[in-house]
């Protein structure tokens, strides 16, 4: 059987310990080539560059005999992703998987993830895509618990694919031994509490640190929030068609054309 | 009956015409106070700022008599809603309105969207929000065939209420007289065909533009392409659950603990 072509990315930078991680963990899986942002890129949402240049390198990081190809990438995940599609690759990947992300992506976090908007992106043009993320956002976080679910998940994911117009957001909950096991679940309903960090500048201008509390607003027992809480891997197969369909009837009863 | 409060904002930055023309059309429903960008943020997805500082000030743009209390934010629009919300307003606003953006948020481009995600932020937060969008991408943009519709649906809004959980996308056709009326829609499926235009620095550095040609593939009637192409104002509930829930017991077929 031909080696599947997997497409690495992230958005903590290329040369982030989460990152070395899954691409350790795809070599044994496939053929792996990394096109991944050259700084940090957390909290980027599903940004894009467009009204700035992007520069791309060949970088090389891994120095074993069975290295990947990798690319260091000036723009956002997003960026990486289409670049890496339209101008690096040859042929279609079969499969880009995203991270590991230092940090949880789970719940609302989804919508400020750069991790999952990459595998968005990948999502949007077809290419079936995960995001991983590791819920411990050090730097020095222990990735080694997470590779058996991680090549699980992949493996099954190259095997049945992955439903058209949708992606997999895999959180792994920081444990000491392995995780508990893999649920497929849905969204926790939850926000940030924001606090700002009010500081003044030693020329005198005020400036703010956005800081925040996870607030979980969900006691639903098929969430995220609660796999990881209780020790097991979550896979939430995500969206991007955005439409509330169970809402249109309701404003389509609004008086919008009298 | 009390004025309600609305908060302003979106991704264009606080001196654009598109935000100049939902201001003024606000003032005529209710209390307005602004809190926008003060650089443009287009193509920014749901960024927020983490680690970097944020500043924001009170600045005077409108010189009339009405004129609303108008904060510049150094942020993306994600930023200014959170930090309205929580340092500059004292009480919760009623709605919030983000745009009108210069150039269209319909169909995918949601996912890229800078007005929308200022939007889904108050949503997040439990506020009302919509996110106004002409497909116009002009800076001498005509906004004066938007203002009715747009006033149409904020007084519909506010009657109304949008469900917990949504937020309305509203995009309007660029036309030389009113828009046909106004429908509720779903957003189509859609993709962007990515070119990338590879230059040279006069260093000698390749570098690249990101452009493309936007790719329609729904030919359904209930969409927002198709309702914009009519001459009609699109509105997509939109959510922020991204979970595709209907392909969770499909996934659950897989072998993942095995």
């Amino acid at each position: 059987m031909k080696k599947p072509l997997i497409l690495v990315t992230n958005d903590d930078g290329i040369t982030a310990p989460g990152l070395r991680a899954l691409i350790s963990a795809m070599k044994e899986i496939g053929e792996v080539i990394v096109v991944a942002p050259d700084s940090p890129q957390s909290g980027m949402g599903h940004a894009i560059t467009i009204d700035d240049t992007l520069y791309s390198k060949r970088v090389i990081i891994d120095k074993t005999e069975d290295a990947p190809t990798e690319f260091s990438c000036s723009g956002t995940p997003a960026d990486c992703v289409k670049l890496a599609l339209q101008e690096i690759l040859h042929k279609r990947p079969d499969i880009c998987v995203s991270g590991i992300n230092h940090g949880s992506n789970s719940s609302i976090n989804v919508i400020y993830s750069g991790t999952m908007s990459a595998a968005i992106e990948a999502g949007i043009e077809g290419i079936p895509a995960i995001g991983f993320s590791l819920c411990d956002y050090s730097w020095e976080a222990e990735f080694s618990h997470s590779l058996k679910s991680v090549k699980k998940i992949v493996s099954q994911a190259l095997l049945h694919g992955i439903p058209n117009g949708t992606v997999l957001n895999v959180n792994i909950p920081k444990t000491t031994t392995e995780p508990e096991g893999i649920k497929v679940c849905r969204q926790a309903r939850a926000n940030w509490k924001e606090k700002f960090d009010k500081r003044t500048s030693p020329t005198g201008k005020d400036y703010y640190w956005l800081t925040g509390e996870f607030e979980l607003l969900d006691k639903g027992e098929d969430t995220d929030e609660w796999a990881l809480a209780n020790g097991f891997v979550s896979v939430v197969p995500t969206q991007f068609d955005l439409t509330a369909h169970h809402i249109i009837q309701q404003v389509n009863n609004w008086s919008l054309n009298e």
